[in-house]
Protein backbone atom coordinates (compact mmCIF):
# COMPACT_ATOMS: atom_id res chain seq x y z
CA UNK A 1 0.00 0.00 0.00
CA UNK A 2 1.41 3.36 -0.85
CA UNK A 3 0.49 6.08 1.94
CA UNK A 4 -0.56 9.31 0.21
CA UNK A 5 2.06 11.06 1.83
CA UNK A 6 4.30 8.69 -0.62
CA UNK A 7 2.59 9.27 -3.25
CA UNK A 8 2.75 13.27 -2.91
CA UNK A 9 6.75 13.09 -2.32
CA UNK A 10 7.01 10.92 -5.26
CA UNK A 11 5.04 12.91 -7.85
CA UNK A 12 6.51 16.26 -6.25
CA UNK A 13 9.94 14.96 -7.96
CA UNK A 14 8.71 15.51 -11.21
CA UNK A 15 9.19 19.35 -10.75
CA UNK A 16 12.71 20.77 -10.39
CA UNK A 17 12.63 22.48 -7.85
CA UNK A 18 11.55 19.71 -5.61
CA UNK A 19 14.21 17.79 -6.80
CA UNK A 20 16.42 20.21 -5.75
CA UNK A 21 14.73 20.71 -2.61
CA UNK A 22 14.80 16.89 -1.51
CA UNK A 23 17.92 16.14 -3.62
CA UNK A 24 16.31 13.25 -4.95
CA UNK A 25 15.22 11.80 -8.12
CA UNK A 26 13.13 9.29 -9.65
CA UNK A 27 14.33 6.55 -11.59
CA UNK A 28 11.38 4.85 -14.06
CA UNK A 29 11.11 0.84 -15.75
CA UNK A 30 12.88 -2.80 -14.44
CA UNK A 31 16.02 -2.34 -16.28
CA UNK A 32 17.08 0.68 -15.06
CA UNK A 33 15.51 -0.05 -11.57
CA UNK A 34 17.61 -2.70 -11.69
CA UNK A 35 20.89 -0.83 -13.11
CA UNK A 36 20.59 1.62 -10.21
CA UNK A 37 20.18 -0.78 -7.06
CA UNK A 38 23.68 -2.98 -8.09
CA UNK A 39 25.66 1.14 -8.62
CA UNK A 40 26.69 2.75 -5.37
CA UNK A 41 23.81 5.49 -5.56
CA UNK A 42 21.42 5.53 -2.47
CA UNK A 43 18.24 4.60 -3.10
CA UNK A 44 16.03 5.70 -0.50
CA UNK A 45 13.11 3.79 -1.76
CA UNK A 46 12.00 0.93 -4.55
CA UNK A 47 8.11 0.29 -5.38
CA UNK A 48 7.43 -2.80 -8.12
CA UNK A 49 5.50 -5.41 -8.32
CA UNK A 50 5.94 -8.61 -6.17
CA UNK A 51 7.44 -10.21 -9.49
CA UNK A 52 9.97 -7.21 -9.68
CA UNK A 53 10.66 -7.35 -5.94
CA UNK A 54 10.82 -11.09 -5.30
CA UNK A 55 14.37 -10.79 -7.99
CA UNK A 56 16.04 -7.75 -6.34
CA UNK A 57 18.30 -7.65 -3.50
CA UNK A 58 17.89 -3.95 -1.89
CA UNK A 59 20.31 -2.99 0.72
CA UNK A 60 18.43 -2.48 4.78
CA UNK A 61 18.29 1.31 4.15
CA UNK A 62 16.42 1.27 0.91
CA UNK A 63 12.36 1.01 1.85
CA UNK A 64 10.55 -1.27 -0.45
CA UNK A 65 7.05 -0.80 -1.52
CA UNK A 66 5.09 -3.64 -3.39
CA UNK A 67 2.86 -1.58 -6.04
CA UNK A 68 1.07 -2.61 -9.21
CA UNK A 69 2.01 -1.36 -13.13
CA UNK A 70 -1.41 1.10 -12.43
CA UNK A 71 0.37 2.55 -9.21
CA UNK A 72 3.30 3.12 -10.74
CA UNK A 73 2.16 4.77 -14.12
CA UNK A 74 0.19 7.06 -12.08
CA UNK A 75 3.77 8.47 -9.59
CA UNK A 76 6.04 8.37 -12.74
CA UNK A 77 5.90 10.48 -15.98
CA UNK A 78 5.11 8.00 -18.53
CA UNK A 79 2.72 6.17 -20.61
CA UNK A 80 3.39 3.01 -19.19
CA UNK A 81 5.79 1.03 -16.54
CA UNK A 82 6.51 -2.48 -16.56
CA UNK A 83 6.98 -2.94 -13.38
CA UNK A 84 9.43 -0.24 -11.22
CA UNK A 85 10.05 2.81 -10.20
CA UNK A 86 12.93 3.86 -7.25
CA UNK A 87 13.93 7.04 -5.53
CA UNK A 88 17.32 7.93 -5.33
CA UNK A 89 19.66 10.56 -3.89
CA UNK A 90 21.22 13.03 -5.94
CA UNK A 91 25.17 13.05 -5.67
CA UNK A 92 26.79 16.00 -4.59
CA UNK A 93 28.63 16.70 -7.61
CA UNK A 94 31.66 19.32 -7.69
CA UNK A 95 33.11 20.82 -11.34
CA UNK A 96 34.38 17.96 -13.56
CA UNK A 97 37.99 18.43 -15.41
CA UNK A 98 39.19 16.38 -17.88
CA UNK A 99 42.10 13.85 -16.40
CA UNK A 100 45.69 13.29 -18.58
CA UNK A 101 44.70 11.22 -21.39
CA UNK A 102 40.82 11.91 -21.31
CA UNK A 103 38.43 13.68 -23.35
CA UNK A 104 35.10 15.12 -21.95
CA UNK A 105 32.23 16.27 -23.42
CA UNK A 106 30.66 20.19 -22.90
CA UNK A 107 27.09 20.92 -23.82
CA UNK A 108 25.73 24.66 -24.81
CA UNK A 109 22.50 24.42 -23.69
CA UNK A 110 20.93 21.38 -24.94
CA UNK A 111 17.41 21.94 -24.34
CA UNK A 112 15.29 19.02 -24.64
CA UNK A 113 15.65 16.13 -21.82
CA UNK A 114 15.45 13.40 -24.42
CA UNK A 115 17.75 14.69 -26.42
CA UNK A 116 20.12 15.06 -23.17
CA UNK A 117 19.30 11.78 -22.30
CA UNK A 118 20.51 10.33 -25.54
CA UNK A 119 23.58 12.26 -25.49
CA UNK A 120 24.59 11.12 -21.86
CA UNK A 121 23.71 7.45 -23.44
CA UNK A 122 25.88 8.17 -26.50
CA UNK A 123 29.10 9.43 -24.55
CA UNK A 124 28.64 6.48 -22.33
CA UNK A 125 28.98 4.35 -25.25
CA UNK A 126 32.57 5.98 -26.34
CA UNK A 127 33.58 5.67 -23.06
CA UNK A 128 33.23 9.90 -22.32
CA UNK A 129 32.41 9.50 -18.11
CA UNK A 130 32.46 13.01 -17.82
CA UNK A 131 30.05 16.08 -18.81
CA UNK A 132 30.53 19.64 -18.38
CA UNK A 133 26.93 21.20 -19.24
CA UNK A 134 25.98 25.36 -20.13
CA UNK A 135 23.49 26.44 -16.81
CA UNK A 136 20.46 26.13 -19.53
CA UNK A 137 21.07 22.76 -20.48
CA UNK A 138 18.01 20.30 -19.27
CA UNK A 139 18.40 18.92 -15.55
CA UNK A 140 20.23 16.02 -15.52
CA UNK A 141 17.47 14.71 -13.04
CA UNK A 142 14.79 15.21 -15.32
CA UNK A 143 12.86 11.85 -15.66
CA UNK A 144 12.68 12.18 -19.31
CA UNK A 145 16.82 12.29 -19.32
CA UNK A 146 17.07 9.27 -17.16
CA UNK A 147 14.63 7.38 -18.97
CA UNK A 148 16.74 8.41 -22.51
CA UNK A 149 20.38 7.34 -20.98
CA UNK A 150 19.17 4.00 -20.89
CA UNK A 151 20.80 3.53 -17.66
CA UNK A 152 23.90 5.43 -18.51
CA UNK A 153 23.31 8.59 -16.26
CA UNK A 154 24.76 5.72 -14.19
CA UNK A 155 28.43 5.59 -15.24
CA UNK A 156 28.34 9.54 -17.02
CA UNK A 157 29.27 12.36 -14.46
CA UNK A 158 28.00 15.37 -15.14
CA UNK A 159 28.27 19.14 -14.00
CA UNK A 160 27.05 22.02 -14.79
CA UNK A 161 28.92 25.58 -15.02
CA UNK A 162 29.04 28.65 -17.12
CA UNK A 163 30.92 27.06 -20.25
CA UNK A 164 32.58 30.08 -21.57
CA UNK A 165 34.38 30.59 -18.22
CA UNK A 166 34.69 27.09 -17.51
CA UNK A 167 36.54 26.69 -20.53
CA UNK A 168 38.27 29.56 -20.60
CA UNK A 169 39.83 28.60 -17.70
CA UNK A 170 40.44 24.70 -18.10
CA UNK A 171 43.43 25.38 -20.50
CA UNK A 172 42.81 21.86 -22.73
CA UNK A 173 41.88 21.39 -26.59
CA UNK A 174 38.56 22.15 -27.33
CA UNK A 175 36.67 21.04 -30.31
CA UNK A 176 33.69 21.99 -31.64
CA UNK A 177 31.89 21.32 -35.03
CA UNK A 178 31.13 23.99 -37.64
CA UNK A 179 30.50 24.33 -41.08
CA UNK A 180 34.00 25.47 -42.24
CA UNK A 181 36.24 23.33 -39.93
CA UNK A 182 38.63 20.65 -40.82
CA UNK A 183 36.71 17.39 -42.14
CA UNK A 184 36.39 14.91 -39.37
CA UNK A 185 38.19 11.90 -41.28
CA UNK A 186 41.16 13.57 -42.03
CA UNK A 187 41.52 14.45 -38.32
CA UNK A 188 43.66 13.36 -35.11
CA UNK A 189 42.12 14.72 -31.72
CA UNK A 190 45.14 13.69 -29.98
CA UNK A 191 44.55 11.86 -26.53
CA UNK A 192 42.77 14.56 -24.34
CA UNK A 193 40.27 17.69 -24.73
CA UNK A 194 36.28 19.06 -24.71
CA UNK A 195 34.37 18.32 -27.15
CA UNK A 196 31.34 20.98 -27.37
CA UNK A 197 28.02 20.27 -28.81
CA UNK A 198 26.36 22.80 -29.93
CA UNK A 199 22.17 23.73 -28.85
CA UNK A 200 19.45 21.96 -31.28
CA UNK A 201 18.79 25.17 -33.28
CA UNK A 202 21.11 27.50 -32.68
CA UNK A 203 24.44 25.66 -32.42
CA UNK A 204 27.24 26.41 -30.97
CA UNK A 205 26.63 30.11 -29.57
CA UNK A 206 29.57 33.12 -30.22
CA UNK A 207 30.67 33.16 -26.33
CA UNK A 208 32.10 29.40 -26.44
CA UNK A 209 32.65 29.53 -29.78
CA UNK A 210 35.40 31.82 -29.04
CA UNK A 211 36.78 29.27 -26.70
CA UNK A 212 37.01 26.65 -30.02
CA UNK A 213 40.66 26.02 -30.99
CA UNK A 214 39.92 22.68 -32.98
CA UNK A 215 36.98 23.42 -35.50
CA UNK A 216 35.76 20.26 -37.32
CA UNK A 217 33.24 19.14 -39.78
CA UNK A 218 31.50 16.17 -40.41
CA UNK A 219 31.40 15.88 -44.30
CA UNK A 220 27.72 15.94 -45.56
CA UNK A 221 27.10 14.18 -48.96
CA UNK A 222 23.30 15.30 -49.23
CA UNK A 223 20.99 18.06 -49.00
CA UNK A 224 20.07 18.30 -45.11
CA UNK A 225 22.08 21.73 -43.70
CA UNK A 226 22.69 20.07 -40.20
CA UNK A 227 22.37 16.81 -38.31
CA UNK A 228 21.00 16.98 -35.02
CA UNK A 229 22.79 17.22 -31.57
CA UNK A 230 22.33 13.44 -31.18
CA UNK A 231 23.52 11.98 -34.14
CA UNK A 232 26.76 14.66 -34.49
CA UNK A 233 27.70 13.71 -31.43
CA UNK A 234 27.97 10.12 -32.18
CA UNK A 235 29.54 10.65 -35.22
CA UNK A 236 32.41 12.87 -34.09
CA UNK A 237 33.10 10.69 -31.09
CA UNK A 238 32.95 7.61 -33.87
CA UNK A 239 35.89 9.91 -35.40
CA UNK A 240 38.03 11.20 -31.90
CA UNK A 241 37.84 6.87 -30.78
CA UNK A 242 39.32 5.94 -34.11
CA UNK A 243 41.30 8.27 -34.47
CA UNK A 244 42.82 7.48 -31.13
CA UNK A 245 43.25 3.51 -32.30
CA UNK A 246 45.17 4.65 -35.45
CA UNK A 247 48.19 6.65 -33.34
CA UNK B 1 -10.56 33.61 -42.87
CA UNK B 2 -10.53 29.85 -42.26
CA UNK B 3 -13.97 28.57 -42.87
CA UNK B 4 -15.24 25.19 -40.79
CA UNK B 5 -15.53 22.85 -43.76
CA UNK B 6 -11.20 23.61 -44.23
CA UNK B 7 -10.62 23.49 -40.47
CA UNK B 8 -12.12 20.21 -40.23
CA UNK B 9 -10.30 19.06 -43.46
CA UNK B 10 -6.91 20.15 -42.02
CA UNK B 11 -7.28 18.70 -38.81
CA UNK B 12 -8.21 15.28 -39.92
CA UNK B 13 -5.23 15.19 -41.46
CA UNK B 14 -3.72 14.35 -38.12
CA UNK B 15 -4.98 10.82 -38.30
CA UNK B 16 -3.65 8.37 -40.54
CA UNK B 17 -6.77 7.06 -42.48
CA UNK B 18 -8.06 10.52 -43.42
CA UNK B 19 -4.87 11.23 -44.99
CA UNK B 20 -4.61 7.80 -47.00
CA UNK B 21 -8.49 8.59 -48.26
CA UNK B 22 -7.29 12.40 -48.84
CA UNK B 23 -3.79 11.45 -50.35
CA UNK B 24 -2.99 14.51 -48.56
CA UNK B 25 -0.73 15.80 -45.44
CA UNK B 26 0.49 18.45 -43.35
CA UNK B 27 3.50 20.51 -43.62
CA UNK B 28 4.08 22.93 -40.19
CA UNK B 29 6.80 25.65 -39.49
CA UNK B 30 8.04 28.69 -42.26
CA UNK B 31 10.97 26.84 -42.89
CA UNK B 32 9.87 23.92 -44.30
CA UNK B 33 6.76 25.33 -45.70
CA UNK B 34 9.17 27.13 -47.67
CA UNK B 35 11.24 24.68 -48.96
CA UNK B 36 7.85 22.59 -49.65
CA UNK B 37 6.83 25.67 -52.01
CA UNK B 38 10.29 25.32 -53.72
CA UNK B 39 9.94 22.14 -54.39
CA UNK B 40 8.22 19.94 -57.18
CA UNK B 41 5.02 18.74 -54.54
CA UNK B 42 1.52 19.65 -55.54
CA UNK B 43 0.75 21.95 -52.49
CA UNK B 44 -3.08 22.23 -52.67
CA UNK B 45 -2.92 24.95 -49.57
CA UNK B 46 -0.72 27.28 -47.66
CA UNK B 47 -1.81 29.08 -44.47
CA UNK B 48 0.31 32.02 -42.94
CA UNK B 49 0.80 35.11 -41.50
CA UNK B 50 0.92 38.04 -43.49
CA UNK B 51 4.07 38.82 -42.97
CA UNK B 52 4.90 34.63 -44.12
CA UNK B 53 2.58 35.11 -47.41
CA UNK B 54 4.18 38.12 -48.25
CA UNK B 55 7.46 36.68 -48.74
CA UNK B 56 6.34 33.73 -50.59
CA UNK B 57 5.57 32.79 -54.15
CA UNK B 58 2.94 30.12 -54.51
CA UNK B 59 1.95 28.68 -58.01
CA UNK B 60 -1.49 29.35 -59.24
CA UNK B 61 -3.38 26.38 -58.87
CA UNK B 62 -2.63 26.54 -54.55
CA UNK B 63 -4.92 28.40 -52.58
CA UNK B 64 -3.15 31.17 -50.11
CA UNK B 65 -5.27 31.71 -46.87
CA UNK B 66 -4.44 34.41 -44.48
CA UNK B 67 -4.38 33.02 -40.74
CA UNK B 68 -2.70 34.01 -37.11
CA UNK B 69 -0.35 31.85 -35.44
CA UNK B 70 -2.94 31.04 -32.37
CA UNK B 71 -4.91 29.61 -35.77
CA UNK B 72 -2.13 27.37 -37.06
CA UNK B 73 -1.43 26.09 -33.63
CA UNK B 74 -5.17 25.03 -33.31
CA UNK B 75 -4.94 23.38 -36.54
CA UNK B 76 -1.34 21.46 -36.41
CA UNK B 77 -0.08 18.94 -34.20
CA UNK B 78 2.69 20.82 -31.89
CA UNK B 79 2.49 23.21 -29.40
CA UNK B 80 3.61 26.11 -31.25
CA UNK B 81 3.76 27.66 -34.97
CA UNK B 82 6.13 30.20 -36.49
CA UNK B 83 3.81 31.51 -38.91
CA UNK B 84 2.95 29.03 -41.66
CA UNK B 85 1.23 25.58 -42.39
CA UNK B 86 0.73 24.05 -45.70
CA UNK B 87 -1.01 20.85 -47.16
CA UNK B 88 0.42 18.73 -49.55
CA UNK B 89 -0.34 15.87 -52.21
CA UNK B 90 1.25 12.60 -51.18
CA UNK B 91 3.04 11.31 -54.24
CA UNK B 92 2.48 7.99 -55.90
CA UNK B 93 5.28 5.50 -54.85
CA UNK B 94 6.13 2.60 -56.25
CA UNK B 95 8.87 0.13 -54.70
CA UNK B 96 12.07 1.64 -54.70
CA UNK B 97 15.52 -0.58 -55.31
CA UNK B 98 18.81 0.72 -55.54
CA UNK B 99 20.48 1.62 -58.72
CA UNK B 100 24.08 0.98 -59.49
CA UNK B 101 26.63 2.37 -57.15
CA UNK B 102 23.81 3.28 -54.96
CA UNK B 103 23.18 2.82 -51.17
CA UNK B 104 19.76 2.44 -49.28
CA UNK B 105 18.48 2.23 -46.05
CA UNK B 106 16.40 -0.35 -45.19
CA UNK B 107 13.96 0.18 -41.61
CA UNK B 108 12.83 -2.76 -39.71
CA UNK B 109 10.01 -1.34 -37.41
CA UNK B 110 11.12 1.83 -36.57
CA UNK B 111 8.09 2.89 -34.79
CA UNK B 112 8.42 6.41 -33.56
CA UNK B 113 7.86 9.19 -35.24
CA UNK B 114 10.33 11.27 -34.39
CA UNK B 115 12.84 8.71 -34.80
CA UNK B 116 11.59 8.21 -38.40
CA UNK B 117 11.69 11.87 -39.22
CA UNK B 118 15.60 11.93 -37.53
CA UNK B 119 16.40 9.07 -39.56
CA UNK B 120 14.98 10.54 -43.39
CA UNK B 121 17.20 13.54 -42.42
CA UNK B 122 19.95 11.64 -41.57
CA UNK B 123 19.99 9.44 -44.67
CA UNK B 124 19.78 13.19 -46.49
CA UNK B 125 22.76 14.46 -44.70
CA UNK B 126 24.78 11.54 -46.04
CA UNK B 127 23.09 11.39 -49.56
CA UNK B 128 20.93 8.76 -49.31
CA UNK B 129 17.77 9.02 -51.42
CA UNK B 130 16.11 5.83 -50.91
CA UNK B 131 14.40 4.11 -48.11
CA UNK B 132 12.20 0.87 -47.85
CA UNK B 133 10.76 0.58 -44.26
CA UNK B 134 8.62 -2.42 -42.94
CA UNK B 135 5.12 -2.28 -43.11
CA UNK B 136 4.80 -1.61 -38.91
CA UNK B 137 6.94 1.17 -39.40
CA UNK B 138 5.46 4.61 -38.47
CA UNK B 139 3.75 6.58 -41.34
CA UNK B 140 6.14 9.04 -43.11
CA UNK B 141 3.39 11.65 -43.23
CA UNK B 142 2.99 11.76 -39.80
CA UNK B 143 3.17 15.47 -38.73
CA UNK B 144 6.04 14.57 -36.33
CA UNK B 145 7.95 12.42 -38.69
CA UNK B 146 7.36 15.69 -40.95
CA UNK B 147 8.90 18.00 -38.81
CA UNK B 148 11.77 16.39 -37.55
CA UNK B 149 12.83 15.16 -41.08
CA UNK B 150 13.84 19.30 -40.75
CA UNK B 151 12.41 19.39 -44.62
CA UNK B 152 14.54 16.16 -45.49
CA UNK B 153 11.11 14.50 -46.51
CA UNK B 154 11.17 16.31 -49.75
CA UNK B 155 14.52 14.94 -51.05
CA UNK B 156 14.23 11.12 -49.24
CA UNK B 157 11.58 8.97 -51.25
CA UNK B 158 10.18 6.11 -48.86
CA UNK B 159 8.26 2.96 -49.59
CA UNK B 160 6.88 0.44 -47.77
CA UNK B 161 7.17 -3.39 -48.31
CA UNK B 162 7.59 -6.93 -46.06
CA UNK B 163 10.87 -6.41 -46.00
CA UNK B 164 12.41 -9.75 -45.46
CA UNK B 165 10.74 -10.77 -48.87
CA UNK B 166 11.65 -7.56 -50.35
CA UNK B 167 15.68 -7.91 -49.48
CA UNK B 168 15.62 -11.51 -50.90
CA UNK B 169 14.33 -10.56 -54.45
CA UNK B 170 16.87 -7.37 -54.54
CA UNK B 171 19.68 -9.14 -54.66
CA UNK B 172 22.31 -6.40 -53.41
CA UNK B 173 24.53 -6.64 -50.25
CA UNK B 174 22.76 -6.34 -47.68
CA UNK B 175 24.69 -4.83 -44.27
CA UNK B 176 23.03 -4.82 -40.69
CA UNK B 177 24.81 -3.94 -37.24
CA UNK B 178 24.63 -6.65 -34.55
CA UNK B 179 27.30 -7.30 -31.71
CA UNK B 180 29.08 -10.07 -32.96
CA UNK B 181 29.95 -8.42 -36.44
CA UNK B 182 33.09 -6.94 -37.96
CA UNK B 183 34.28 -3.68 -36.73
CA UNK B 184 33.34 -0.71 -38.99
CA UNK B 185 36.33 0.92 -38.44
CA UNK B 186 37.88 -1.78 -40.83
CA UNK B 187 35.58 -2.09 -42.91
CA UNK B 188 35.04 -1.49 -47.11
CA UNK B 189 31.55 -1.36 -47.99
CA UNK B 190 32.05 -1.47 -51.46
CA UNK B 191 29.91 0.95 -53.96
CA UNK B 192 26.15 -0.47 -53.66
CA UNK B 193 23.92 -2.19 -51.02
CA UNK B 194 21.12 -1.37 -48.43
CA UNK B 195 21.96 -0.86 -44.84
CA UNK B 196 19.30 -2.58 -42.73
CA UNK B 197 18.52 -0.18 -39.25
CA UNK B 198 16.67 -2.34 -36.43
CA UNK B 199 13.68 -1.31 -34.24
CA UNK B 200 14.30 0.33 -31.64
CA UNK B 201 13.81 -2.02 -28.64
CA UNK B 202 13.98 -5.21 -30.64
CA UNK B 203 17.14 -4.18 -32.80
CA UNK B 204 16.58 -5.72 -36.12
CA UNK B 205 14.19 -8.86 -36.56
CA UNK B 206 15.21 -12.50 -36.98
CA UNK B 207 13.53 -13.32 -40.17
CA UNK B 208 15.38 -9.86 -41.56
CA UNK B 209 18.90 -10.97 -40.30
CA UNK B 210 18.48 -13.89 -41.94
CA UNK B 211 18.76 -11.65 -45.08
CA UNK B 212 21.65 -9.98 -43.90
CA UNK B 213 25.30 -10.62 -45.28
CA UNK B 214 27.59 -7.68 -43.98
CA UNK B 215 27.29 -7.82 -39.99
CA UNK B 216 28.76 -5.00 -38.98
CA UNK B 217 29.32 -4.15 -35.43
CA UNK B 218 29.67 -0.19 -33.87
CA UNK B 219 32.97 -0.38 -31.56
CA UNK B 220 31.83 0.60 -28.29
CA UNK B 221 34.76 1.65 -25.49
CA UNK B 222 32.36 2.40 -22.67
CA UNK B 223 29.37 0.86 -20.79
CA UNK B 224 26.07 1.54 -23.22
CA UNK B 225 24.67 -1.62 -24.36
CA UNK B 226 23.67 -0.11 -27.41
CA UNK B 227 23.15 3.15 -29.33
CA UNK B 228 19.82 4.63 -30.42
CA UNK B 229 18.58 3.40 -33.71
CA UNK B 230 19.23 7.41 -35.25
CA UNK B 231 22.81 7.80 -33.47
CA UNK B 232 23.33 4.27 -34.94
CA UNK B 233 22.59 4.96 -38.39
CA UNK B 234 24.58 8.09 -38.34
CA UNK B 235 27.78 6.13 -37.28
CA UNK B 236 27.37 3.57 -39.72
CA UNK B 237 26.75 6.13 -42.52
CA UNK B 238 29.81 8.44 -41.94
CA UNK B 239 31.83 4.97 -41.84
CA UNK B 240 30.27 3.96 -45.40
CA UNK B 241 30.83 7.23 -46.79
CA UNK B 242 34.52 7.49 -45.52
CA UNK B 243 34.90 3.85 -47.13
CA UNK B 244 34.23 4.89 -50.05
CA UNK B 245 36.39 8.09 -50.44
CA UNK B 246 39.06 5.55 -49.50
CA UNK B 247 38.87 2.79 -52.08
Amino acid sequence: MISKAKSKFIKSLKIKKYRKQEQCFVVEGRKSVRELLASDYDVVMVLGTPAFLSGIHARTETEVVEASEPDLVSLGTFESNDGALAVARMRAEGLLFPAEGEWMLALDDIRDPGNLGTIIRIADWYGIGKIVASLETADQYNPKVISASMGSFLRVNLCYAELSTYLEAVGVPVAGAFLDGESLHGLSFGDSGILVIGNESRGISDAVAGRVTMRVTIPGYGGAESLNAAAATAVILDNLRRSQRNV
